[in-house]
């Protein structure tokens, strides 16, 4: 069972948090890209939330996250498109109860087969993330899209 | 009054003189994008300077940079356009009078209302960082564009 | 004469590892983009190899390194084309003879004089770095691009 130590981040350094965070997004949309769908929801807490721009409502747990994330790797295998998620201007601010709010842009760039890449998606990306034995995982997501009304 | 403390990087290691300038990029951008004009402008020393590509002076001082950026943020609102700064590839040389010397590569995504996100300018950015009262300020920028003869 | 340190990684925390890489990258693909052909090819070890998406074997060792980045270089000049490597979601994962295992995205991005920059390629990057005198250098490059069958 995995238990959410109270105000890890009180015992690390700022410089810890920040390269554990900037190494844990690079895993966790390396993943992601790579359609690994269980493996990427694990990265989340077991309750862990992600509000999509086009939702009205965020998608909780992580078989339904997992769920999510399978259809969208068999739609991108079966269009033929590679989309990178490349997240950076990474600004964290520890929280008392030992969370980390995160905010952070997101391009997603898309590559058909045997064509150019573009750039599909500008976000931004808010995370409360949190340390489960000694993992950080995401509790709580919201994105936003550049370009919505 | 703000007091810029003599060589206070020598009281830093590399890994925290880097992460802190990584975090402040970010919260910098972040304020310009969201055309925070005086809270950007506050990211300066008082006599901070600014050289845009297209400029043959630098803009120099918080007012100055601070009115430039709330009309381009007006500008921009007005065009229903966001400009978002992805600044990365950070390199920190520290100097011996305690500044900091960083160059990054810039670039600027642009997405209308309603439309994709497009990459407006690739940019080189050279600035020199200092600590006042424990914060990093920027004392001098100096920004060229790819593309330019 | 170059010492490769044994287990270097051992002796240095995570949060010294991950900047030391985001710093060596940064300076690495800058000097790449300067077409600084020797510095660049400095980076890698004596018999340092690079596999480029488009070749069927790996370009090793220094000298044939500094040629292809010098044609590179003069053919982009000759074409009035800047290029911008833009490497992020970096992935550390030291290994235990002391070299880091490294995963990265890398954006391509060109900009013709007088023209608007373009994500020319997406590529992704897996890296073996070692530390040779203190400094890190690719002992190992393996590149694959986005949008190849």
């Amino acid at each position: 069972m995995s238990v959410e130590t109270r105000a890890p981040a009180a015992g690390r350094t700022f410089e810890t948090l920040y390269t554990e965070v900037q190494q844990f997004y690079a895993r966790h949309m390396r993943l992601l890209d790579d359609g690994a769908a269980e493996a990427w929801a694990a990265t989340f807490t077991a309750d862990g939330s992600f509000k999509l721009p086009s939702a009205d409502e965020p998608v909780r747990g992580r078989a339904t996250l997992a769920a999510g994330v399978a259809r969208s790797a068999a739609a991108l295998a079966e269009a033929g498109e590679q989309h990178r998620h490349v997240l950076t201007m990474v600004e964290v601010s520890p929280r008392e109860d030992g969370s980390l709010g995160v905010r952070s842009y997101a391009q997603i760039i898309a590559t058909p087969r045997g064509g150019q890449p573009r750039l599909h998606l500008m976000c931004v990306c808010s995370d409360v993330l949190v340390y489960e034995d000694g993992e950080l995982r995401v509790r709580e997501r919201v994105v936003t899209r550049d370009g919505d009304a």
